[in-house]
């Protein structure tokens, strides 16, 4: 498959990553992408790391995130093997197999226990890896472990993505500061896949492992289950998140501390830049919209208002067509199963009100809004004016590039 | 808008539909469409006529929908008024407004209570229509009511469709012969609006509204529910089915009557043949897809994967591109949130079995599918092997033509 060409939508630059005190990464190539590219990352962690994450919900996932689903109860973690080119997704037996003969490769090597030992795959999906292939190469791999192979790790976990994906933000805890780090791989595909969104994080922070996955899961919550490309959810979707517990700090025993406000904003912070390039990387993607919505009884149904309206095929052909289509998103307001009031409905394109209690605003002149949609960058504010929800999600247009990626055949 | 080329998967021929006792159908242009077509349609049922319904969720349903919520409880009709060219949706008290000079003027028309007058509207939203314009046009129009104006009928509630969709059935009741004939408009559009579904039943049964109301549930729950263009849910779905009584059959008093097992079997059927028509005009459909679904824990749940599989952009712009991509079949079943069992999930294309117990069924040979999806038929078959519930959906698949047509500005 020929490299696609950057997306439109893309940074104009990306950040270099500074170390993190715990923290090792190495990546290569072993020939499970087609291409020969680097499609094997270790990261190591130091011993005492905690650990949380958050995996795909689908009820027909991969064999290294049912692992992963094991795995986190330890709450402890010493190294993430991750591989792209091939997802080692429904592979039955074959694929355990493969899982089982990595982790204990990565064990012998770190001298750990299994559930210490972190698992994810992306790429081809139904094909079986030999079980030994990856775990051979760790040992040599390990040797090449540094501290500011960033660039590399993230290189070797993409797909088809067009731009690798990297963020870096630094909070204090007490009078300490912390870094976080972040890698992530968004809606790529490698050819029969599907689209599968990776992303590890990394902190020198010292966190308690249930208190992380409280800070996690919130802020999952609020950016990577924000975002949407096309509404599928992969077999393969993992997010996690270490902390090698190297910084000097205040000890912190709940995730509602005071003290952790500031790095509970900087998590939440970096994960929404990571799952926003995840959507600039759409495939196809010609537009970046940003929903907005308010009024909504809770902030879930918010949320699921802002999804429905961001996956309705009708207004992401409606933005790719540079069309202020509002009908379209009225009717994916009313389709999300939320509560709402046609009477009391407000829509603004572009900061721009275009209906106000559930009709037009008088005098509506589309010009400024024809304008806006015209640009890269496309806002919808939606208010139900019936609660206090609000929430805001991410998503990209449906644009015949879309089509041309995932209809091409398999070859 | 310039007439859409007639769509690749329209049927060969569309019947002539025979006239039903208690049936009279008249149709004209009022000026709601631009094109300046037939727009309105009335349909005069006799004194008597018993009524049921189904009516889009959306919570922001338009203002006809909303009447014939209220209208429904009644159980009785005299008329339908159904315009197309404009869907009376997101138009606030000056929809109501419409919609309740609309009633009143056929109230005197043909002397019944206001419950006895159903409307629908499909076609631009956003744009309120004087209330008087459509009670204005139906003393004239009420003149020309005829037996025979099926065809017309028909065409006056298309907006896009390419083609008109009409069904017609007998069915035993005792000894006596009873007609079905139904209408509906598909998955066209007309600028700005969204795809709206509307479809309406006309028969010489005597059935209590109490009994046809269970009747058209479970048929539309099986026709209607089970398929899906692009997952989108118009504010102005509906389907009506009025039984004038006309004919001289044995009283039934309940739905599970063995008297009307096959009148039950034709309205099912007739709901199913018009379902398939319209995906068959879905927008841009290349290919008519059916999905059985087989083996899950009851048949809602089945009815849940076929859909989830259906909705997927990445199944159907993979079989837009004749990709016999069964990994992304098994994404979607994964998503649909119902129990899947990865090692246990069976997946057919054309008839070749695909995978088996969560794996490619060995010696799998890709030549007999591949050519399968190079026709317009294709059949997916999904085997849960878990339960006992079944279902099948149809749909169509997600082309260029999808996004060319909706993502044109509206002009």
């Amino acid at each position: 498959m020929a490299t696609p060409p950057l997306s439109p939508l893309a940074p104009a630059a990306t950040p270099t990553l500074p170390a993190i005190a715990g923290v090792r990464l190495a990546a290569a190539a072993i020939g499970l992408k087609k291409n020969g590219g680097r499609d094997l990352m270790l990261a190591e962690l130091a011993p005492g790391t905690t650990i949380a994450g958050a995996l795909t919900r689908s009820l027909c996932p991969s064999a290294p995130v049912e692992w992963c689903r094991h795995a986190l109860k330890g709450g402890k973690a010493r190294a993430f093997v991750v591989n792209s080119g091939n997802a080692n997704a429904f592979t039955g037996n074959a694929g355990d197999k493969t899982v089982s003969a990595t982790v204990k490769a990565a064990v012998r090597l770190f001298d750990c226990r299994a559930t210490e030992i972190f698992v994810a795959s992306t790429g081809v999906i139904g094909q079986p890896v030999p079980p030994d292939h990856i775990a051979a190469a760790l040992p040599k791999l390990s040797k090449s472990l540094s501290k500011s192979a960033w660039k590399a790790a993230a290189e070797a976990i993409r797909t088809t993505d067009t731009f690798a994906k990297m963020v870096t933000r630094k909070a204090k805890i007490g009078d300490s500061t912390v870094t976080i780090n972040g890698i992530a791989k968004g809606s790529g595909m490698i050819a029969p896949d599907m689209a599968t969104m990776l992303a590890f994080f990394f902190t020198d922070a010292k966190v308690p492992a249930g208190v992380l996955d409280e800070i996690v899961h919130r802020a999952v919550k609020r950016s990577f289950n924000c975002i949407t490309v096309d509404g599928d959810t992969s077999t393969s979707d993992t997010v996690l998140f270490a902390a090698t517990g190297a910084a000097k700090h205040p000890r912190v025993s709940n995730a509602g501390d005071k003290l952790l406000k500031p790095f509970r904003a900087a998590v939440e912070d970096a994960m929404v830049e990571l799952a926003q390039l995840i959507v600039r990387d759409g495939e196809g993607a010609g537009k970046f919209v940003t929903i907005r919505v308010k009024g909504a009884m809770s902030s879930g149904a918010a949320r699921r208002i802002g999804l429905s309206v961001a996956n309705s095929p009708l207004v992401k052909t409606a933005i790719a067509g540079e069309d202020a289509n509002w009908g379209r998103i009225v009717m994916a307001v009313g389709k999300a199963g939320e509560r709402a009031d046609r009477d009391r409905l407000g829509i603004s394109i572009g900061g721009v009100p275009i209906t106000s209690k559930g009709q037009i605003v008088e005098g509506y002149d589309e010009t400024p809004v024809a304008a806006h949609m015209k640009g890269p960058e496309i806002d919808i504010e939606i208010d139900i004016a019936l609660g206090r929800g609000s929430a805001t999600v991410w998503t990209c247009d449906l644009t015949h590039r879309y089509i041309d990626i995932n209809g091409s055949y398999r070859s």
